[in-house]
């Protein structure tokens, strides 16, 4: 097990009609608001009037800014800080999915910094404060409700970058399970793929030792087996859905990555994706990561044999280790299938033509090495692109 | 699902050597300190010289008191309030194991009340206000380190009460697997099996539809029912000695719990064994929940089966559910008198004639009635006892 520092302070709120709380949640952090959210769903729910009632009876002053869409924007986060600085706001609210989220941490960390907020996702300077994020989620995927990352994308250099910092974390998270019942089938599939690549991020690591951080992975993962095609047939049903929406920050605060040392290969790659072409970054991960494991399992057969058995009940070949390794990585793949996600770039209209592109692009950073469990240099993300084709 | 709040905020430290960052650690909170510890073990291990030379290090003003035993006393909590009052204390470090963190949560809520502390744990009042506690943790067991908790004894009535407010959970817990190797066998066993009894209280559950947590309780109690026996026959594995510390911490800071009622009987029952003849928490511990389970299984067999099958690998009968259910209660009896544990009450000198008093003093509060998974009366707690003659 390798040393470790953890702390998630994000107080949960969690449960039926927790959204209608939001009011009184926000005042312990904030007197000036700026409510920000997606493209306007929340307003046919009726979610953006309990909000808004909520906040305006808990005696709050807010700004809105609405707009956020998938794979959230650099512009919209400009205009964020400047509306936030213009109105005096101290404390940004996102209510949506993960690009709300993102967006608003983004907008948090920019308030306050004298330069251009695309220089810490750029990796030229770190933030050093933050307006305090709350949230009410609508969408169990990206964990961002309590983790430490923001993604956004430069839509004038079409690059996705994520940043890490632990006061990225908001300060509290509603989660109503009720509020993902209306959520499309595709979307709640991409939102468990997202889930469970942000648990195998993690659970493929060459840290030896780390049994129990393995084992809560495999009931995380165990748990989104079990739930996502029951949601998928039975959209309302409130049990299955408040299992995957925990299991979605629980996933992603980082107490299953104490003590080991994570990959994140398959999400360097995957921004690259939706960096081109806008995929849903949960679709492009159920491309991506059976991709990379048929390329690295060789690597440590052993990891991946235990992830065929304990995870998806493979019946263990004890004479051929490799067979074993390979029908876990095909059960994931099936499974993505089954839930309605494409395995295949060529689905979502990614074709050789773009893979050189894709490499550079994932190469920009660092040490011209991808990802922990393997460094994948060029070469090998071309492999894997070619694995997904 | 049950509806929740979670807050769990304290930061974990953990690994080789963190003890010499405790000075760093206490001065973002205080100025000065009260050192409070056990018998003076950590004097001979080197610790105490660690911890000191560190606070002295940072620049930090410290007063001691040390003499915490277990089950910690109340006169010692009003010993420490008097003296981190005479000496304008602002924040408590616990060096040891739960005794002394309870005692320094106790002193710490102590410090700013104007009555006695013992108001808190006889339920006259709530506490308010603390001081900030940190903790440099030795023995894995309570889970203190992040509870919500704190248990103390009242010498003068022979009575162990427990406190339960989210302020108790410490601001910090530095923790270092390698302070842990010299602990003994005995003791070593006992923290295992308090740790498996905070995981099993919230494991038996009524609340359905909780797959997510339960996955979570089965991996916990795995990982201790596999490296307890491991750090038994080698004391030094640094390895299992981690995951123990690390189980330790996650099996009660309430992550367990969310969306769960959890029972506490076994834990209301143990507390009046050990206020009245003084045996190690686990150890009682380790006696009244098979008891407990023997009495209650009958009321949700299938649960029983999940724990017997999943926990255990029990071959599951699936024509006969209760011969399931009892071969997994026999299979933790097994393993609590494997690690060197008593499993009976005459093994820690408790008979008959001490029943009726213990049966009395658990009936003392609340609706007289013990425990969530079945609400025990004076009489089926009498036949728990029983049970476990």
């Amino acid at each position: 097990m390798q040393d470790f520092r953890f702390q998630s302070p994000t107080t949960i709120i969690f449960g039926k009609n927790t959204q209608c709380d939001v009011g009184q949640e926000t005042k312990k952090y904030g007197k000036k608001v700026l409510l920000h959210y997606g493209k306007g769903h929340i307003k046919k729910t009726g979610l953006y009037q309990q909000v808004v009632d909520s906040l305006k009876e808990a005696g709050i002053d807010f700004v809105e800014l609405g707009g956020v869409c998938p794979n959230p924007r650099l512009s919209l986060v400009r205009e964020g800080i400047e509306l936030c600085r213009r109105q005096g706001v101290d404390f940004i609210l996102a209510v949506g999915g993960g690009s709300a989220i993102d967006s608003a941490k983004a907008i948090a960390i920019g308030v306050p910094y004298d330069g251009d907020v695309w220089d810490f996702y750029s990796g030229k300077e770190y933030p050093k404060k933050t307006l305090p994020v709350g949230v009410v989620l609508t969408i169990p995927a990206t964990g961002s409700e309590a983790s430490n990352s923001s993604v956004i994308t430069n839509e004038e250099n079409k690059t996705k970058r994520g940043i890490v910092n632990n006061f990225l974390r908001p300060v509290f998270a509603i989660m109503n399970p009720e509020l993902t019942i209306t959520l499309p089938p595709y979307q709640t599939a991409c939102g468990a793929a997202d889930i469970m690549a942000h648990v195998m991020e993690r659970y493929f690591t060459r840290v030896q030792n780390v049994e129990l951080t393995d084992r809560l992975c495999e009931s995380t993962l165990k748990t989104l087996i079990n739930n996502t095609p029951v949601v998928l047939s039975r959209p309302d049903d409130y049990n299955a859905r408040a299992e995957i929406m925990w299991a979605g920050t629980l996933a992603h605060n980082d107490v299953l990555s104490t003590g080991r040392i994570s990959d994140w290969a398959s999400h360097w790659i995957e921004h690259e994706l939706s960096a081109i072409n806008d995929v849903a970054h949960g679709a492009g991960l159920a491309i991506i990561f059976p991709a990379w494991m048929k390329y690295v399992y060789r690597h440590d057969v052993t990891r991946f044999v235990q992830f065929a058995v304990r995870v998806w009940n493979v019946e263990q070949a004890f004479n051929d280790p490799e067979k074993t390794a390979r029908d876990g990585i095909d059960s994931l793949e099936v499974f993505f299938r089954s839930i309605g996600l494409p395995t295949r770039l060529y689905e979502i209209d990614i074709t050789k033509n773009d893979f050189d592109r894709i490499v550079e692009n994932c190469m920009r950073y660092d040490d011209n090495t991808v990802g922990q469990f393997v460094k994948l240099s060029d070469e090998d993300i071309y492999h894997i692109l070619k694995l997904a084709e």
